[in-house]
């Protein structure tokens, strides 16, 4: 299996003269990357050094997926996504599944039960009503199933040629239960990473459509929401439950790398643990993807406290989003933020954060 | 001054065959029009006969710019707008400024007070970083001043002609003081309407850029956020403050057809009382078009009890973005969403909901 693809960038054109809002220089680049969107080592650096310090403040510092706020008596998670994904509809959802779970799992991830949701629309003009009416029956059907109320929303129309038919936003907020405390600050030397299923499902789904692949059997995208599962991992695991995040943009290396950095500490991944289908590993081995870098839509890391993991397994192989559930690694003291695998021959490798673009529009 | 343009659609192509979703047609157009977006008729229907039945909840019912909930022991206010303006940067403003105005408005419009924002970016691939930073210190400075926090955030990218630069969705809660409470609901005949400044600057100065026109003075947004005139107006008219808009997209007309609808009341507006500016005045004249239906962004209309009028027009008149407000008209009990304008030479004219798309792209 190969790395990830690091062909996106064209050469760099040297840093730019920046203005008071960024302290160091945003990138090497001048112009926008797809790269930038890829959630890997560009898209860090973009929201590190142009959104955190522009828009200073803890919740943001944080880097979480959604901010946790005072909100009188109780805590109110706050989380925003814009989907893009192409094409809209794929085999196990579309556009409009996709934006509500991924907004009822960035609450889940910051420990809340999601409150309300918004729905804003960039539409193109041209685009069939029949189409948004497809999607819109689909975010309706996702949000009532969860049982989360979209509650106000927005909608604009963009000049043919401007947009891709339809992307969609959803914001969230969700009420943090008393005693819950998700925080990359609480992981220790020693904790367990679990994972709640097997990997790549969601990037490989878009991909096979997108390139008119044909496996045996159709793979479809995870694209599930996982606020029932976080909250039968929260009931099992108590204050032992330290992190959660889902690994979308960038997969598994992305998400561990970015938690092993908040968190100042090291991780050590057992590949022959990681849950992975194979028909999933096939089809990354011909399309020399590697699965840890292929988002999933439907799947949780968690990071918990020795003493609570079996439990918390225990929980997430007892719901039916977590059948495949497992142990895969544990916290280390190492350096931060370094990740490494022991690969089922037994060496070890470094897994970076991705650093180019490996699928675009993947959400 | 002509009414607004009504050239923007092709001709229907029938009714179209409908799923589950949708109880009645969506619209007797078969595909996305520009005027879809315009804030006027067909933006109504398309919120009434698609979105609503389909995220059928009481918040969305009331049809307002951003829901209340209840979140614990106090009322949150939650509101979602995506901004598509081109171009970028415009006199008076830009579309970060602008994103954080509108969204702190639509709260405001609630009766809230904003608590925190997010934001989420569709950027074009080889869009200027240069230009990204501009946009990103303008929300940063406009956040400041309103002493709101950005405590999330997402960034999206999508290929080349697939976007136009930059897309900024910005949603935003804040939390609704006890005894506030803004709904159409509330609104009686006798209540006067109360402007809070002089109309249509925001779509002039737009349109003037995009046109290339020069006056003798330059036209200048008025985008600015109404959080201070908002807290003013309901601390000088408390529960005698029925309800508050921002006539944005489509206007005064729109705004007040909307209210008039949603109150089932009827509206009387006065021309001579509605405050424009000569140049502004003049510009429309030149470019044929109803200042009513021009877009504002730092504008209020407060719909108040009788007995409280004169003490909130001397609470927007002490706010350095309510000097010039004014009494405009008065609800009446006639037909439910009839609005007509009592013209300067004495007559009376319906003011409808605008049909088409007066300009594309506004906010």
């Amino acid at each position: 299996m190969s790395g990830p693809r690091r062909d996106a960038a064209p050469a760099p054109a040297g840093d730019l003269a920046l203005g008071p809002v960024c302290p160091v220089p945003i990138s090497d680049y001048p112009t926008v990357q797809m790269a930038h969107g890829g959630g890997g080592r560009l898209t860090q650096q973009l929201i590190e050094r142009m959104f955190v310090p522009s828009f200073s403040n803890p919740e943001l510092e944080r880097m979480h997926d959604g901010a946790v706020l005072a909100g009188g008596s109780e805590r109110l998670a706050f989380s925003t996504d814009s989907y893009v994904v192409r094409p809209l509809f794929f085999p196990g959802g579309d556009i409009g599944s996709l934006a509500v779970h991924g907004t009822v799992n960035d609450l889940a991830m910051c420990g809340a039960r999601p409150l309300a949701l918004s729905v804003g629309m960039i539409l193109e003009e041209g685009f069939p009503l029949a189409d948004l009416e497809r999607v819109v029956g689909s975010m309706r059907d996702a949000a009532a199933k969860v049982g989360v109320s979209i509650v106000t929303g927005d909608t604009k129309v963009v000049d043919r040629g401007k947009g891709d038919g339809i992307y969609v936003n959803t914001s969230g907020i969700g009420v943090v239960p008393d005693g819950v405390d998700i925080a990359p600050t609480r992981v220790r030397a020693g904790d367990r990473i679990l994972l709640s299923g097997s990997i790549a499902l969601h990037g490989i789904a878009i991909l096979s459509v997108r390139e008119g692949l044909a496996f045996t059997t159709t793979i479809e995208s995870d694209s599930a929401a996982l606020d029932g599962l976080v909250a039968a991992v929260l009931a099992a695991g108590g204050a032992g439950v330290h992190v959660l995040r889902d690994p979308t943009r960038g997969g598994v290396s992305s998400a561990t790398n970015e938690l092993a950095e908040a968190a100042g500490v090291a991780m050590v991944l057992d590949e022959r643990a990681i849950p992975i289908r194979e028909e999933v590993r096939g089809a990354c081995e011909i399309l020399g993807l590697d699965p840890l870098y292929v988002a999933n839509e439907g799947k949780a890391l968690a990071i918990v406290a020795p003493e609570v993991a079996d439990a918390v397994l225990a929980a997430m192989r007892a719901n039916p989003l977590g059948r495949e559930a497992a142990i895969v690694g544990e916290v280390t003291a190492g350096p931060a933020g370094r990740v490494t695998m022991r690969s089922r021959v037994g060496g070890f490798r470094i897994v970076d954060m991705m650093s180019g673009e490996q699928l675009p529009r993947i959400c």
